[in-house]
């Protein structure tokens, strides 16, 4: 159940970061996008990464390294777009 | 250390989304922000706090209830502005 429940919340939290990068890729425009949101979030991010390797937790592990992908593309594009 | 690593973890990714939020609201302009990320993310949320309290680590309890309330609030602001 605990792994039930962690996968489907790694699913959408993970997930919610692939519309908001093709968003981004399609509008070519970031100004809403905070950086320092991103830079935080994707230290904090590598840290569930750990946390879940601590646990052995699957789910968190694996959501967590494709939302530090996307969040660090989304910074990418930031950087490009201003 | 699993609840210093998961305490770090949970300040950053929940801290994350304050610098979002407040950008919004400066900026007054959310077209590079995706609703469907931030709808998705929310529900996502919510369920890593019920995984938290599952587990009994209260920095995930914590994190995710605040983290909840921002998101909504980036929601609210992005069904504003559009």
């Amino acid at each position: 159940m605990e792994t039930l429940v962690s996968a489907v919340a790694a699913t959408l939290t993970t997930a919610a970061f692939i519309p908001q990068a093709l968003h981004v890729i399609r509008v070519k425009e970031t100004r809403a996008i905070s950086l320092f949101m991103y830079v935080a979030f994707a230290i904090g991010v590598a840290l569930w990464f750990v946390f879940g390797t601590m646990i052995g937790n699957w789910p968190m592990i694996i959501s967590n390294a494709i939302t530090l992908v996307l969040a660090l593309a989304i910074i990418a594009m930031k950087l490009r777009y201003g």
